[in-house]
C-alpha cells in the first residue's frame, strides 16, 4: 500500500511497512492478553498487566492509523506518538514478561511488544523524520 | 494466542485467527487507502471511497478486538458485529474494485476486503455461533 | 457539526446528535467501568462485565465514528452497525445492573449504556434510514 | 465515573474528567470535520486539513481511553501521549483556523481542539504527574 499512494514516502518504505504491521500484531495481542489475564486464577496477580496491555493496545492502534497517512503533514506528531508508543510497548513488555513462565500468552505478548517497540525506534531514530521536523521547524 | 488463552474457543482456531488477522490488514488497508484517495488528483470522484473506507476501517477495527476476547460473554453481538463486517467489506470492496484501473491502491484495498469479508463470512456460518446463540437465548 | 457538513443530514438532526453523544459517553464509561472492575476485590465476578464493557466501548467508539459521516454511502451498514451496537449496550447495562447495589461505577456505566441503547433504537426506528435502505436496494 | 473506581486518582478529578471529555469531543469535532472536507468543492485546499483532523481523532481517541485507567500503572506513557496529543490538537487547531472564514464546520473544529490542547497542557502540567514520574523513574 505504502509504494501505492499518490505522495513520496518519507520514511524508509520498508521500516514503514515493518512498524506499521508490528502496531497491527501488538493491537492483537495486547487486546487477546487483557482478555486471557482477565480470565486466570492469579487475575489479581495480572492487574498492572491488564492496564498496560490495554493502554498498549490503545496507543499502537492509534499508532498504526497515523503511520498509513501522509507523514509530511506533522513530522513532530508523528516524533511525539512514536516516542508514546515505544513506552507503551517497553513497560508492556517488561510486565509481560514477568508473567512468561507461569503463562504462555504472556510470553508470546512480550515478544510482540519488544518487536514493536523495535520497530518504532527504527522510525524514530531515521534522519528522514529529523531532518523533516527541522525544516517543520519541529 | 488462541490457544494461549485460558478460556475454551468457541469457534475453530484457525478461522478465528484468520478472521482477526484479515480485520487487522483491512483497518491498516482502508485507512491508507482513504489517505491515498484524498492526495489524488480525482480526489472529487473518490469521495464515497473515502467515506466506505474509513467506516470499514474502524468496524474491522472493532470486530478484531472483539473476536479477540471471550465469544462467549455475548455470541449474539460477535454474530450482529460480524454481519456489520461482512457488509462493510463488501460496500467497500465493491467501491474501490471501481477504481482499481486507475488507482493501484484501490487495487489492493478491494482484494484485501474481499478477504476480510469472506473470514467473517466463514465465522457466520459456523455452527458452533449458531449453537451458541440459540443457548443464549439470542 | 451536524448542521455544519456540507452534505443533506438523512436523519433527525437530533437525534443523530444525541446517539453520536451517547456513543461518546458509552466508550468513555465502559472504558472506566473496566479499569475499576480490575481493580475490585470481587475481580473474579466481575469476569463478564469487564468482557461486555470491552466490546460495548469498542462497537460504540466505532457507531459513533461512522455516524459522524455522510450516512447515506452505506444505510445498510449503518443499520447493522446500530443492531450491533444495541445489543452491545443491552448486554453490558443488564450485566453492569447486576453489580450496581454493590458497584457504583457500574451503576453509573449500566445508565450510560441504557441512554446509549435507546438513542441508537431512535435512530434504527427512523423512517427515513429505512426509506433509504430501500432506494439503496439494502 | 472517576469518584466510583477503587483506586485513588493521582490527578486531580475536575481536571481528569475535563481532559477526558475534551478528548472525546475532539474525536467527533475531528471526525465530522474530516467528513465534511472530503464533500467541500475546495476539497484539495482541504488535504492538510484532512491528514491532521483524521491523526488529531485517532490520538485523543487513544487519550481518552488510557486517561480512564488507572494513571499509576505508566505515568511516563500518560505524559508522552499527553504530550502528543497537545501536538496533535495544536496542529488540526491551527490549520482548521485557517479555514474557519469559509468552512463552519473548521471554526467549530478549531475551537474544540484548543479546548482539548488546553485541557491536555493543564493535566501536564500538574505537580502530581511530575512526582509520579519521579517516583517511578521515568
Amino acid at each position: 500500500m505504502i509504494d501505492a499512494a499518490p505522495y513520496a514516502t518519507v520514511l524508509d518504505a520498508d521500516d514503514l511497512a515493518a512498524a506499521i504491521d508490528a502496531c497491527g500484531d501488538c493491537v492483537q495481542s495486547c487486546t487477546a492478553c487483557v482478555a486471557a489475564d482477565v480470565a486466570e486464577d492469579d487475575v489479581k496477580e495480572m492487574r498492572r498487566c491488564i492496564g498496560l496491555c490495554s493502554d498498549c493496545a490503545d496507543v499502537c492502534g492509534a499508532t498504526a492509523r497515523v503511520l498509513s497517512r501522509d507523514l509530511r503533514d506533522d513530522p513532530l506528531l508523528v516524533q511525539r506518538l512514536l516516542q508514546a508508543c515505544v513506552r507503551a510497548c517497553a513497560s508492556c513488555a517488561e510486565e509481560c514478561a514477568k508473567h512468561a513462565p507461569h503463562h504462555r500468552h504472556c510470553a508470546i505478548c512480550a515478544e510482540v511488544c519488544r518487536a514493536c517497540e523495535q520497530a518504532c525506534r527504527t522510525l524514530l531514530e531515521a534522519e528522514a523524520l529529523e531532518e523533516l521536523n527541522a525544516l517543520a521547524g519541529g
